[in-house]
């Protein structure tokens, strides 16, 4: 007889089970900071190291030296990442243990940018041994640093001798904030100036959303579910929406370099259109840095506008509404500035998988709430047999038949929402939508990492999946250069054209024009 | 400026709201119930009336006549129909006024089946008005009886002039209770014996498992959604499980007609074959009685099974366990009883989107849960991209590549649960399984109708989707005769052959063998 018991499908018991952490200690390295004085240094690149530190991921002789303009002692900067970490570790509480531990892994080095021998100085400190402590050879160098010392800095640290040659050991890598360029110009002559010094296994260009582990489930949803792909295509997919939306508006500080950049390049050139990539790469063959950034090369390749002119895009400025002031009324923000808060358009991805559907794309800030998603929105049953009602408690209407809708959710509530028909409850054979839902924080219980520690153990690890190649970085740029000089050089006549606190410039609901459809706009989580 | 506010996809408000409910006043009809004394109709068939009179399905001319062999008045009947109302009524608590509107309705009149002089005197009662009622002139005869008298009291009803020609107003409608045969040779046998007197579309052939919504469901989720469909077939789906299993064993007084008949014939002719057919069939080209039973009769016709012996069919037993005594120690059972209370088998439909493809049934008493569910197991990726691993809390293995399920929950805890790989979150790109989930309760603050309450309503639309056909109970009986005589003429050898309480015997993981997988053994609600 059988005996009683669950028994799930394909049971396999015979792998030695192991803990979900560090599969092995990490090579050690020495984690410079470039800027370490830095907003980003303290909110985020320090507490994510913590983090790291705290779980296990750093080898034990790890080491994070700080490199900046002041001049001040290891222990004052120490005091300073304690009081960072304490205000922004993802874990809290903190520890008094782990923090003494990770602050002994803490160093200072003043070092001015732009003076040669400061660099000098440096290897001489790395490099020379004190009171017991050696620093790890390899060397990660994070350039948490406005973008203009790219260059500079890069070319001092070779000079200096601090960078390797390239693939070998020890190691070294250097990490870039973006923005990378801020057209496709620059961003060609800084990747130029860079491979003088770096090859490119050697660069780490961040973009934080990649980091996130919503982000790199698009690729687990996508290729390791039997379910989805054969439908993610032309045949099936009516069309999909990318919403990168902020309930923020100008932090205080930022305006001036917000002004002068403008959504297209702050959020588009970068996220918005990484997550097209993610959405719409071909399956690779192996799961190898190369072969997922090549597949990410090849939707960008295929991108494309449909008119020759600038109609398939829409700019927004935010003016006063339910979320606050003005956008021109922000501190540090010119008050006839025609920077946009708001950018959409309509583009298409000319390639066998996904000719002629549309991929909407928009991304604002003061919109009603902060949510990062994509909407794939399926094509309807090819005959309606049965009726289709929306009602409130039990008054309803008939409406027109939905379209299935998978949702990534990005963040916040993270997870995965399918919108389906299912028959509504009664004596009449009549669909009804809901919504099947999977969120992360129902499924584990863990809390999810945060994008700088998965982006800082791929640094030490040597895994660039998660960074940008220069060809990506060139090629989004190339996409977009033409419509920056474009709005660059026709000045909007409609600014501000959105209320702060609303779904955008009403414009952006011509991109549905000739397509059937709207925004996924609604506050639900 | 765009108004902030929430839109929806594909706003469609012109139509006018109505109230989800009666559509319209339902026909007229005097229901008369032949075996009304019975346990059906003081369980199932009056309480689902008194919820279709109470919620307004019912036309306030219409009326129940109580026919059975014992002599009581109406007013006798009508109190026996209270107290099973109040017992049995799916909307509780009942209010006084409901029920005594609902009692009005009721009446009863004494008749033997075989007396064909208690029809005429029945035809007089119905058709005499006395003091100031007259019953509606359609009709509808339900046969809460014994199989043996199908036969006999639709030839009486005819000889008595009860019932009409088909086709015209007013209609006579008869519906017969399950078992509808008990071979392929009575069930011929009697379609033909009602065939004289009743044409098909007199006929409704009840099997309850059609009038819930969840098996109604399975149609509007498969054809009213745009992303299943694509993917319901031979290329992407590896096999489909059909599972109907009760916790309980023998109830009482059922125990002599159970061990006539065995669960072959009670639960897998009809339940199981049912939803076998809709979750195989074509969409048909619109949503009809003919059309939809006629794609089922396609799908009864294309099955088959592999070999020609009998090994693609496993029979079982319960003997004594967890959930307690042997079934050949319930009452009324023989001591050496071969009755089978489980059946399992391995059958195929050789059509062109299903050839190939295993569907996997079984039902049985006495299983851990009681559960009705349709498991649809997909084909992997074909490609292992991503390592999977099975945690328990942060507790690892390396676990083999998991398929996904899309499962039907027909009862209880209604709904649709999909099983899918998601990103574990951390720092390594494994795949996890999840489950997201819709259910029924989440999303509709309604109960579920009970089946009979929509079989009644459909009765008296004169809709027969929701009834088999003729064609459909003789192919499922030719499907599954040949098996029933082997069984019949070849003892079991290992009765009992599983554990009150257990998944059934292990035979029945045989039916597995040459596919991989496993029956979906879970208690998981």
């Amino acid at each position: 007889m059988t005996v009683p018991g669950d028994i799930l499908v394909d049971v396999d018991d015979t792998s030695a089970p192991f803990r979900d952490g560090p599969l092995g200690p990490e090579p050690s390295a020495t984690v410079i900071i470039f800027g370490a004085t830095g907003d980003l240094t303290s909110r985020k690149v320090v507490p994510a190291l913590f983090e790291l530190s705290r779980a296990g991921y750093l080898a034990p002789e790890t080491a994070v030296v700080g490199a900046a303009r002041r001049v001040k002692s290891t222990e004052g900067f120490r005091a300073e990442m304690a009081a960072a970490i304490r205000a922004h570790a993802r874990t809290q509480p903190i520890a008094e243990a782990d923090l003494a531990l990770f602050l002994r892994r803490v160093h200072y080095q003043p070092l001015e940018f732009e003076v040669p021998s400061d660099y000098t100085a440096l290897r001489e400190f790395l490099e020379t041994p004190s009171r017991g402590r050696t620093f790890p050879r390899n060397r990660v160098a994070y350039l948490a640093t406005a973008p203009a010392f790219f260059s500079m800095v890069t070319h001092n640290l070779r000079e200096a001798g601090l960078l390797y040659e390239p693939g070998g050991e020890p190691w070294s890598r250097v990490v870039f904030e973006k923005p990378f360029g801020h057209d496709l110009q620059s961003a060609q002559a800084l990747n130029r100036q860079l491979s003088q010094c770096l090859a490119e296994s050697q660069i780490c260009r961040i973009d934080h959303y990649l980091g996130k582990d919503t982000v790199q489930n698009l690729l687990a949803f996508r290729f390791g579910n039997g379910l989805f792909e054969p439908i993610f295509n032309r045949r099936y997919v009516d069309h999909v929406q990318v919403t990168v939306a902020e309930d923020q508006g100008i932090e205080g500080a930022r305006g001036a370099f917000y002004d002068q950049t403008g959504a297209l390049r702050d959020v588009v050139q970068n996220h918005v259109l990484q997550l097209l990539c993610l959405v719409a790469m071909e399956p690779p063959s192996v799961c190898g840095a190369e072969e997922i950034r090549a597949e990410k090369v090849k939707v960008l390749q295929a991108l494309c506008a449909e008119d020759a002119g600038f109609g398939w895009a829409v700019r927004g400025q935010y003016g006063e509404g339910p979320l606050g002031r003005a956008y021109r009324d922000e501190d540090r923000i010119a008050a006839n500035s025609n920077t946009e808060t708001y950018a959409a358009m309509r583009v298409y991805i000319e390639n066998w998988r996904w000719a002629g559907v549309p991929f909407l794309l928009r991304t604002g800030k003061r919109m009603p709430v902060r949510r990062t998603e994509i909407v794939v929105v399926f094509r309807r049953p090819p005959t309606q047999l049965f009726r289709t009602v929306r009602c409130v408690g039990d008054v309803c209407r008939l409406a027109a038949m939905e379209p299935n809708l998978i949702i990534f959710r990005i963040q916040p509530d993270e997870g995965v929402l399918m919108d389906l028909m299912v028959k509504r409850p009664g004596m009449n054979m009549d669909l009804h939508r809901v919504t099947s839902r999977f969120y992360y924080r129902d499924a584990f219980p863990q809390a999810l990492p945060d994008a700088y520690e998965r982006l800082l153990v791929d640094v030490i690890r040597g895994d660039q999946t998660l960074f940008t190649h220069s060809t990506e970085i060139e090629r989004a740029w190339a996409f977009l250069t033409p419509l920056l000089d474009y709005w660059g050089a026709v000045p909007p006549r409609d600014f501000p054209n959105y209320a702060a606190g609303s779904w955008g410039p009403s414009a952006a609901d011509r991109l549905f024009d000739g397509l059937g459809g709207h925004w996924r706009n609604t506050r639900e989580p």
